[in-house]
């Protein structure tokens, strides 16, 4: 079958096509449309395979297609690597339009992009997989695969695949705490499909509710919406619904309308902890105001078909609530393949995989693990507090000066970047002012301290050590850094470019990942917005929505996404969301 | 909660907005999209219910939210109806893009209205009920419903509903004829949920046989895709299929480009057999220079889970088809609520349930029966041969002349639309012409006839009756007919403006149905339809397509549907068609 080239494809219409029609087509395009064409034309450009060298290739195996797996993607550039892309999910999901999708602001397909239109513009031989890794078998440095569909393939599913480099980036499964009937009878957010779900379910609700023969009681049950969670996925589900309550049920189940009951239950005693006191307090003070019906302090015991059991945090006291749905939606657990290669590697005893602060897996070579599937182990630096010393006291005198610690200050700060951190938050600049306020005399740049005073000095700079959080951002950063890092693996080799291993000779072959918090978004509904800016910087309302709108436009993986979640925004200003049951 | 209008939804976005921020948007709009705005504006009426008055109203029951359903809530305006919708759809899906869907060519959401937007801006009173009706109790003017989703409602879900007037047209099942296997591994194409399940199976295949360690063979047979139906549905789909893997798949999955086989089965000795001769061979022979297999004379007798057994229709030789997925388009059988209800109505024996020529379920009162789920059953004009001869015989003399039988012609070929159809193709144009023919002698006004005579020529006039065909234009024609009847229905009931009434006295209330044939496209792939319009006017090419383009968005139920449609099509000849299995 031949292969026409998109310009092809377009010119041939055009040609052939009376001028009526040409109108039309160049009508539609509109706004914007004629630039994401003249991008997408690099889409016609021949794809060579280069199977004869690739024998002679590192092999990267590379697990999963999320924020993660696809910034590491996107950014490889070295052609020397021959890399195999395995994923139960052959596209790439923008996550933090989840909760748009599940009320039909934004259409699932609009937030999602084919991982090989991703992978096929590279130099780089890259192949996809679509199967999911059951084992990690890091002794003989290979995994294996199982296809994870099921129509007629019987008895050939499974694979083995060797891997010379292996990136781990399967994400992370909802946590249910084993709480009992939470998986079978609530609804979870984190892939497509389960946005997908609850936005049949949301108008299964309507429907059913305005059915004949049902008492009051029965549609209110049904027409009460509960989230668990009261993090930045929940309180968005929270205010999507609360939107289309609002502005499309008035209008299409104009007869139940009344009886929808929204609330949102949080353990803790805030909504959206993680950001400023000023927005929590805002987003609380709205929900009341909106009618969502907040249980801060409120902890889920247990989940049956149509009820939920909650117990108050401080009085122990016991709640019954029956629902029509639940949107659980409370944090992230371990999947089983990693809990599995945990315990092959020495690390069953910990919650989360751990890696190195080169993203590498702690107790394995050539393993990487970024995103939600595993956290950065910080090394503290008071276990290594003895060997700074040494590095530091060059002349082995038994004594540092402030001025001798000068030397190896700034290796220090980028390897134990809590240094730098706590130094910042204390208004400090150097150790001597450190130990100036551990030794509370003066102390100039040629005052000696002992080992033992500068541990001492140095005893409060761990404490504020935080582990990132969960996000599609920390993830995305991880692949960028782990994608630049592979790509100037040799050069590195040759000139390290990182800091002085303090346990070891040389320096480090990299530097460390470094996180760089850009702002978060927490969507509150009714065209508002709270937005916490790197600096402590919040915005909340309209002006942020419009802001969310240009970031989350413009951070689209791909023009084709980028006009599809656009002109979904578009549609939804002008005739409201669909709400047919597919 | 508070409503808001669509307007001062867009005008409080507007007024609270920084001006870069209107730019998107009124860039994002384009072309069209503020024409559709003014349009959907009057989406911002308020709903006025009117139950008080609603007990004195008759009460309407619509089975279905399909074309012949749609086009009826569309078209009645008369507001002395109280109409329920019962439906286990709670939308109107424009079927003729179904194929469009299979293959990503047009979004599943974007050929979908829901029926609660269709209804809502009626002045008559609408109410859409999101089940099924499993039982029609016509001696007590009852349905029985069922409500079609099964989360945690039990117990409540069955109910009743009265009306003064039923319209049945739930449409109909896609026929398996009972072959084994068919319906356990065949995929249908009926519903916009079995074109969702073919796109994702389509894209299945590709991703399993992508797989390594499989056999060439065992690939092929992955990637062999069969179509059984030679229909415009099944023809469609084969084309979609064989453009996606043209134009998307050759980018996409380079690998297994050239193992794709496609497969088209037809138990007659042509495909497209509806269609003119030239429309047939132009596609027969487009469709062999594309290398789609076509197998006419063959039949399935059999499908396993791997394998599909065909029988040549002539020479009874048999043999054994090995498939990765097959798609049944064979026709459409009896839904099993329909079956039930013919047998309590005297039509077991019949294959289709029957209605009189104006629509009315024959043996039954105030039942009517639209679209696939129904044929008209026309009364052919030799039952009635008598009561023609003594209607238009009116001084009772027992001959009549092509004078006297001028007087009731209007009505005969009104009531009998066989007559002036057989007049029409034998080049005649009165009953003299006709009598002409069979008396083969010299006829002028006065000739008289005696009843003999009389029949004997009309005894051919029968045999060109055709049944309508199962077609959304059908459909949809029958559904705006049966709205006038009722709308005028009052009217009609004082002044009955029918043809006369042939075996009992007076006028008919209406006119009969009458259908008028506006062309019929069969899309061919590669920017190629034939399209056969009134008049056996043929046209095949480019040019047709275009016209298809035109029709089809012409034709959208709503604004928001040929937005979506149009914008689908720009964004496959831009970005391709989206290959992720969501």
């Amino acid at each position: 079958m031949q292969k026409l080239t998109l310009f092809e494809r377009f010119s041939r219409t055009f040609r052939e096509s009376p001028s009526f029609s040409k109108m039309l087509i160049v009508l539609t395009i509109g706004g914007g449309g004629l630039v994401a064409y003249s991008e997408a034309q690099s889409y016609g450009v021949p794809i060579t395979t280069k199977t004869s060298e690739s024998n002679k290739k590192k092999k990267v195996v590379v697990l999963g297609t999320g924020w993660a797996a696809t910034s590491f993607l996107k950014n490889l550039k070295d052609p020397s690597y021959d890399v195999q892309v395995i994923s139960p999910r052959n596209y790439f999901a923008f996550t933090p339009l989840l909760p748009s999708v599940t009320c039909g602001t934004v259409e699932s397909r609009s937030v999602v992009e084919p991982v090989r239109n991703i992978i096929r513009q590279k130099n780089v031989d890259m192949h996809y997989l679509e199967a999911e890794c059951y084992k990690i078998d890091a002794e003989n440095k290979k995994v294996h695969c199982r296809s994870n569909s099921n129509n007629n393939l019987n008895g050939e599913e499974e694979f083995v695949v060797d891997y010379d480099y292996l990136v781990i980036s399967v994400g992370a499964r909802s946590n249910t705490f084993n709480i009992p009937g939470v998986s079978e009878n609530c609804h979870f957010l984190k892939e497509v499909e389960d946005a997908q779900k609850i936005r049949r379910t949301v108008i299964d609700c309507f429907e059913r509710a305005s059915l004949p023969n049902l008492s009051d009681e029965e549609r209110k049950r049904i027409l009460h919406f509960v989230i668990v969670g009261g993090g930045p996925t929940g309180v968005e589900f929270a205010a999507q619904l609360h939107d289309f309550v609002n502005e499309d049920v008035a209008r299409l189940y104009p007869g139940v309308k009344d009886l929808v009951k929204i609330t949102l239950l949080e353990a803790t005693d805030h909504i959206l902890s993680m950001f400023d006191k000023r927005i929590t307090a805002f987003a609380e003070e709205k929900f009341q105001r909106n009618g969502i019906q907040l249980k801060t302090g409120s902890m889920v015991v247990g989940v049956s078909d149509k009820e939920l059991s909650t117990k108050q945090a401080k009085s122990g006291e016991k709640d019954a609530m029956p629902y029509g749905m639940v949107v659980w939606s409370t944090g992230i657990g371990t999947r089983p393949v990693i809990m599995d290669f945990m315990k092959q590697i020495g690390q069953a005893s910990r919650r989360v995989l751990a890696t190195d602060e080169w993203l590498r897996v702690e107790g394995s070579d050539n393993i990487y693990a970024l995103g939600d599937c595993a956290t950065i182990n910080q090394r503290k630096i008071m276990e290594d507090v003895s060997e700074i010393f040494r590095k530091a006291d060059k002349d082995n005198s038994g004594t540092l000066t402030v001025k001798k610690f000068q030397e190896v200050s700034n290796d220090v700060c980028e390897r134990y970047p809590q240094f730098k951190l706590y130094l910042k938050n204390h208004k400090m600049h150097t150790l001597g002012d450190l130990l100036k306020e551990s030794k509370r005399d003066a102390v100039n740049e040629s005052t000696e301290v002992n080992i033992e005073e500068f541990k001492s000095a140095l005893t409060q700079v761990d404490s504020k050590m935080k582990f990132l959080p969960a996000t599609a951002q920390v993830a995305s950063q991880q692949g960028v850094y782990l994608a630049k890092c592979f790509n100037r693996m040799e050069q590195c080799e040759a000139n390290p470019e990182g800091p002085l291993r303090i346990r070891g000779e040389g320096r480090h072959r990299f530097r460390p990942f470094r996180y760089k918090h850009l702002g978060q978004f927490a969507p509150l509904g009714g065209e508002q917005t709270a937005a916490q800016l790197p600096g402590d910087w919040v915005s909340i309302g309209h002006s942020s929505q419009w802001l969310w709108y240009s970031v989350y436009a413009s951070k689209q993986v791909s023009w084709r996404t980028r006009m599809h979640v656009i002109s979904d925004w578009t549609r939804r200003f002008i005739f409201g969301r669909d709400s047919s049951r597919i």
